[in-house]
């Protein structure tokens, strides 16, 4: 046991699961730990410009470091923050929630204190986070041990965020703390369960004529890609992925049948997965953004499912079987292999720019793409961004990240912020829609002040064309306001470091990522100048299904 | 009964009880309602950056207007917006939270459809709403017309924001609706308690050698000013305000003794209040920010207490006393009048500008208190804003308003284009420092997009500093980026219509506020710069006291 205050613990624990950075706005409930913060060795502090863009940032740097951590305040701090964690909650990635809550004695008294509702009433943020979290806890002396590492655990086994009160007053105090590193959990696996799964699926997969994969985004956020491509080999199969989990099997890879979105996706990726006999959905989640709108026709009782801790097999339940366990087990031993025709796709290469040719979306995306190198973290906003190039052809070792469930726009700016602190030595390129960007513009700042070289691409057509897709393609309500993003760029940048480029037509976009291709050690910003009614086709079709859903309106 | 739909039913409701504008962010589960919005007469949609700050700006617009109005969407721009209703609900502002929702049937079928957690749940959100909301209804054809009702009565009545939700497909679906306007309830009063506390306050008061009024902000809160006024001019009594509730007595009146909040009080104003053998306390909430973390020293054996629909004398309670019936009876006949002295306070002239000599905090705000002029609306944002410009003398029919209980820094940009669209005959004032700025400070586009033009006074002084007052004085963590704010008008008004100015010195500033007070059509920003570590006296005091309450550092 070592003798430290509970501020010291729980930043050493953070840094034991892995954290670096930890993001947040100071305020002055948390002003004691942030001390604490500034003195630990190897955790930096991250000051945001608003307490979304924190957890925003949290959200993006824990998706590829694994976790996670924001702080924020009581009240005021964390509500602003917990649209971020529901999207955390929402999207499966875990993000530490810390917030720092008034003193023990003030919350005792009832006292009217500042950030809080005069009522002396202390608890109703709590009950908020405690919706989107999957564990919550009020530290003190007693509790602060193992409540820190029972949350730790917690957030990393469910790939959820969690949420610890530190009062101001406990952050000091000394506890006396194991000095054994925290052990950080894997699903515990029904042995027996198990090997039942195994024999049903493996019969299933040996019988079927055709057998395919469907990659979900709960591979990845397992970080049990190897697995999966052990497995996928192993049965020589065709693999298609949902947009959530782009990137997950290389695209790159000659078992890779394309992106499946149901009736949005190519037809060879459509017929790989809906004809397949036996179609192994691993990690999958059928949510509207990534089926077309449910447009998805898969045969229950030609479904194996794999989840991070249960199975499903025609639909009958197989709990706690892991799907690290299972994708072991399936790979190990296959019965038969080279299963269904793997479609050796065309993978389109990127058009010839052709010059004075006006940018349209459907000719952006894949020149877009062609800038786009092995490695790239691509980071796009829910909307003309993420349908956009969620269609196109990604390089090998690539990163592909958006919020397809949750759908927050704006999240996007703030998350790349966290992405290039978790991952320094990749390029992470940006693609977000003026919308979104007006959102959370303030963040770019950060980006900036921190010396970060993201390339964004900025898609200034004029308003949310994602929601003109839906309804209001003509209306005031999706008009925005027209800055003039390059005196923005300079406001946030003092040093004018940045490379800032304005492409209306083929040739000068082919020009500036060639440009940004080139730039090494600064920030690139592309504005991208497109018609406010001009949309991918994905995206256009996704809009008249959501019309119908919403508001029962257009024909099919 | 006339027929309509229940989105059109809404708006008439929301027009009938005084709302002319209403404030969000399209999103699409009510883009039909928006239509609705768009086509109705004599209600306008304003389009925000982003969710936060159209609560924001829907908060200042009701402090201003009676009552506001914000949509937004489900999950995500909801939870956006949460920070900011729940200041409303805090500092009692009656908002109209609307949000559209999934479709009846998408939620009937639990679909794992966009905004969602992805798990069938629909009620999240919900339940962190009724947190911070006096009253929630799902809106159905059923219940929408008694509902609505139900709840804009509710939000008058208590002065909070209510919660409706109106999915998707609801917004079209017609009703027969009451063709009679919707009549707003006052709080309904005990008569014969009434009678009770009448007769024993104004024992007391008769009695006592001397009387004071203390005003707090539920005088303005129940647009009861005018009746507060009638009462302390009858009993000709000396009357301090606290600063939640500065300018609701005028500043100008002979009575007046000055701002209270306890021992940073003047001595005038402190002795007034303090030493008063009657104290009339009316509206007032004794929260730490306003009483210089409760440096107060008030007798409550000497107190009579009216809020909103309760009273109090010397601890005993009058239940369904209301004010305004209240302040009637006691102004009616007082027994004798001009009761204690009256202090006749100096009121501080303007101190002279000093030319070449830098802006500190301590002349700065006296300085910009020169320019203020009968009738403007002043908002200044938590912090030094705050703390300084409430310490200054304040003319005739000036606005007051900050966010002193909840202290949400950020607030006051979105809400100053609240309080312009409700006022847009005043002047408005804009007092903010940087860190609260940046938080916010997208809603500028918004404020400049449509042509209003207040007088933004940014004090850049590179941080928080009301954190630095509290801890962490030379600490990173309250560094914030350092950007060039006249590129960053620039970039949101592309009409360059904004007159921008940069004040280092004192006769730089009254160069820039001459310029300013001579301007009358476009936005005038004034960037006033000042050290990091300077802040007016007041903020110094109560920072040590909040240092002390939070972490028991510094000795008295």
């Amino acid at each position: 046991m070592t003798d430290c205050t509970i501020g010291e613990y729980l930043l050493t624990r953070l840094r034991e699961v892995g954290i670096r950075h930890v993001f947040g706005v100071p305020g002055d409930y948390q002003l004691e730990f942030l001390d604490q913060l500034e003195a630990a060795d190897g955790l930096e502090w991250v000051g945001n410009c608003n307490e979304l863009n924190a957890a925003y940032a949290a959200d993006g740097y824990a998706r590829l470091n694994g976790i996670g951590a924001v702080v924020t305040t009581f009240g005021v701090g964390e509500l602003s923050a917990l649209n971020g964690i529901a999207g955390s909650y929402a999207e499966r990635v875990p993000v530490v929630s810390i917030v720092g809550t008034p003193a023990t004695f003030v919350v005792r008294e009832r006292q009217l204190v500042h950030h809080t509702t005069g009522d002396g009433d202390f608890t109703r943020a709590a009950r908020c986070a405690a919706e989107y979290t999957a564990g919550q806890a009020l530290l003190d002396r007693d509790n602060a041990g193992a409540e820190i590492d029972r949350l730790l655990r917690l957030c990393w086994l469910e790939k959820r965020p969690v949420y610890l009160m530190l009062p101001s007053d406990v952050a000091g105090q000394r506890i006396a703390a194991p000095a054994a590193p925290l052990a950080l959990p894997e699903p515990s696996c029904d042995q027996a369960m198990l090997a039942r799964f195994a024999a049903e699926a493996r019969e299933r997969i040996r019988t079927a004529d055709s057998v395919a994969i469907l990659v979900g985004p709960g591979v990845d956020r397992y970080r049990l890609g190897p697995q999966l491509l052990e497995l996928a080999e192993a049965l020589g199969c065709p693999v298609a992925t949902l947009s959530s989990a782009k990137g997950v099997f290389p695209e790159t890879h000659d078992q890779f049948a394309g992106g499946y979105a149901g009736a949005l996706s190519s037809p060879e990726a459509r017929a790989a997965v809906e004809d397949a006999e036996c179609l192994l959905a691993v990690g999958c989640q059928f949510t509207d953004s990534v089926t077309g709108g449910f447009s998805q026709h898969l045969d229950p009782d030609r479904m194996i499912e794999l989840h991070a801790v249960a199975a499903d097999i025609a639909g009958t339940p197989f709990a706690h079987v892991c799907m690290k366990d299972a994708l072991a087990v399936l790979a190990r031993a296959p019965e038969r292999t080279g299963r269904g025709p793997v479609t050796h796709r065309r993978i389109p290469s990127s058009p010839e720019p052709i010059t004075g040719q006006p940018l349209v979306q459907d000719r952006f995306w894949p020149l877009v793409a062609g800038f786009v190198r092995p490695g790239d973290v691509i980071v796009a906003d829910q909307g003309t961004s993420y349908f956009g190039f969620a269609a196109q052809p990604m390089p090998r070792d690539c990163a592909f990240i958006g919020q397809p469930l949750w759908g927050s726009i704006g999240y996007t700016l703030p998350a790349v912020l966290g992405t290039m602190l978790a991952a320094p030595d990749r390029r992470h390129v940006l693609l977000i829609g003026d919308g979104s960007f007006q959102l959370t513009v303030q963040e770019l700042a950060t980006i900036l002040r921190l010396g970060l070289n993201p390339v964004i691409v900025l898609v200034n057509n004029d308003g949310y064309t994602v929601e003109r897709c839906i309804l209001g393609e003509h209306a005031a309500y999706n008009e925005i306001g027209a800055w003039r993003y390059d005196r923005l760029v300079q406001a946030f940048d003092p040093h004018d470091r940045t490379v800032t480029i304005t492409a209306g037509t083929e040739d000068q976009l082919a020009a500036a990522l060639d440009k940004a291709a080139a730039t090494r050690d600064r920030a690139v910003f592309i504005e991208a100048r497109m018609g406010a009614l001009d949309a991918p086709e994905p995206l256009v079709r996704l809009g008249k299904a959501f019309a119908r859903a919403d508001y029962h309106h257009a024909p099919v």
